[in-house]
């Protein structure tokens, strides 16, 4: 059962199991320095699919189902996932996951999806309202340009503080009781917005609630960041983790430098592969997560990571009435046992 | 700490306490039979905003402050808050709430978030995650309307099966010690799609996922209909809820007549204001619950009510892309003490 521990943070005191787990990548993901830890790749990034939007769906089932596989665990067996993505009404997961037949509880995070939703099964396993939950989530680069900027065809330009939406999928099958990295705490975020208006930099609109969380975080447990193998923010990228360290440096006098590290600026090699300032969307830190930082914490090279997935919770509608964004950071402390 | 009952439903021996609620409302709404009832209604639906979306926002923020001041409880005291809404990006949500300073966990359930958010702010109680919680959702005709259908300047014409959006909110705080209706019960359920493509047909779509879920739940807690003073849906409307009765006797010989109600029904006259088949969108269930059931909860008039949330979990892209509509319902027993 979960005890509160200082104003924010969550401690689980049967530290859930992560069983189980999968990342699937695209084409550009797996030219990437983590392509070689995929699952799997899909070459054609329509995976099959008529649209990017039922390939997101498709990436989305076939993370679920090689998560369960990989867990051992049937489909039926589970009783809850928890899921989103940043398709409007989120349908790169109700449709990814309609046929697996697992009660679900949707979420919406944006790139904070895969921490938000890793820290609701962890919860919720720890409290004993589930056995077996999964978190999960998708994004898709042609998907996601084409409703949030421009359609693929019309060769728009990026200005260099854009970032670069991951066509990948995580997922993660928690239970009470198995051998795998543990969720040790979670703390949910509070919505920071100083007023950034350009949604070409969602990273500076982020970093002020990734600031928040972990000072509330580091705070809370009395830790200190060298406390940790590694703070790993996603998805932030090159601009947003610059400011990052700069305002946990100015607000709270605490120095991240040595310790963090950012999914976006982990899953492509950023200036050969031409991604400006990173990569995002829900399924980098997803991908990254569970490609590179898991199998890491279960062989023990790592024994202690924060992660802390950010998001920036506005829409193109919100942007063309030039409302600032909205931005949210989630954490969940892993540990190797 | 919630106890798994059968398959599905998760009963909440401590029996969380929804402490204060508000519902809000528009012209429309206050017009209907359940007018009076509302903590406030905005004959003006633009809530003095300059566009529909912050219109929503604002009703948003509205329902939640008198939620919280209904139940004596400062924001800053709130561990979680479970909330979405039917907007891209659930903007309804994160502009409606982001000056509050609550730990956020968004949630998407489409016309379902009002069930779903209660059965998530209840379990976290229960489970000791949360001392306080908010469970809130919002919707508004002129922003679905222009997002899901047709822009409303356009003047387009409605089939009789489509259901009209409410412009409402409704929130409710939980908190684990504390008078007021008790949740005693969470179902989260499973998506159904029996392949229903039609978009101004929502009930159709949703009808086998509240099916399923009541089958369930009566059955994981080997209850009878008869054992509930209300068995409400929403929102189903006229069709869905008349598909929702045939189904259940049909397929699972379970006979909901005498006891089933449907927000949608109950919050306009559905003749004389020309709703067609009745109300929708997440606040049409959220306001019904909130000014219409759990006074009567509190008051002792309703004892036992099983609250079955509906969402049509589609867009308007995957309408476009030939898909069915997924659908889902969420189940929570509220009880009068």
């Amino acid at each position: 059962m979960p005890v509160r521990q200082g104003r924010y943070t969550l401690t689980l005191p049967s530290r859930p199991a992560i069983t189980g787990w999968a990342a699937i990548g695209g084409k550009k993901e797996g030219q990437g320095p983590l392509g070689e830890e995929f699952d799997y790749i899909y070459e054609d990034t329509t995976a099959g699919e008529n649209t990017w939007e039922k390939a997101e769906s498709a990436l989305h089932k076939d993370a679920v189902e090689r998560a369960l596989a990989s867990s051992g665990t049937k489909a039926g067996d589970v009783d809850m996932i928890f899921s989103g993505d940043l398709l409007n009404q989120c349908i790169g997961t109700t449709f990814g996951i309609r046929e697996l037949g697992i009660p679900l509880a949707g979420l919406y995070g944006a790139c904070s999806t895969m921490a938000l939703s890793l820290g609701m099964a962890a919860i919720m396993t720890d409290g004993g309202a589930a056995g077996t939950a999964v978190a999960a989530t998708v994004s898709h680069f042609c998907s996601a340009e084409k409703q949030f900027r421009m359609p693929l065809e019309y060769g728009g330009q990026r200005p260099p503080t854009a970032q670069w939406t991951a066509t990948a999928a995580g997922a993660a099958v928690i239970k009470q009781k198995g051998e795998g990295p543990r969720v040790s705490a979670v703390i949910i975020g509070r919505i920071q917005d100083l007023g950034i208006k350009d949604s070409n930099n969602m990273g500076a609109a982020m970093a002020p609630a990734a600031c928040s969380t972990i000072a509330d975080f580091l705070r809370d447990t009395n830790t200190r960041p060298q406390d940790y193998d590694l703070i790993l923010t996603g998805d932030l990228g090159s601009i947003g983790s610059a400011l990052l360290i700069e305002l946990l440096q100015k607000q709270e006098n605490i120095d991240i430098s040595s310790v963090q590290a950012d999914c976006g600026l982990m899953l492509y090699d950023v200036e050969k592969q031409d991604v400006h300032a990173g990569g995002s969307g829900c399924g980098c830190s997803a991908a990254v997560l569970c490609c590179h930082v898991l199998p890491r914490l279960a062989s023990g090279e790592l024994k202690k990571v924060l992660l802390v997935g950010t998001g920036a919770l506005m829409s193109p509608v919100s942007t063309m009435q030039n409302e600032s964004i909205p931005g949210i950071a989630h954490g969940v402390l892993l540990t190797s046992k």
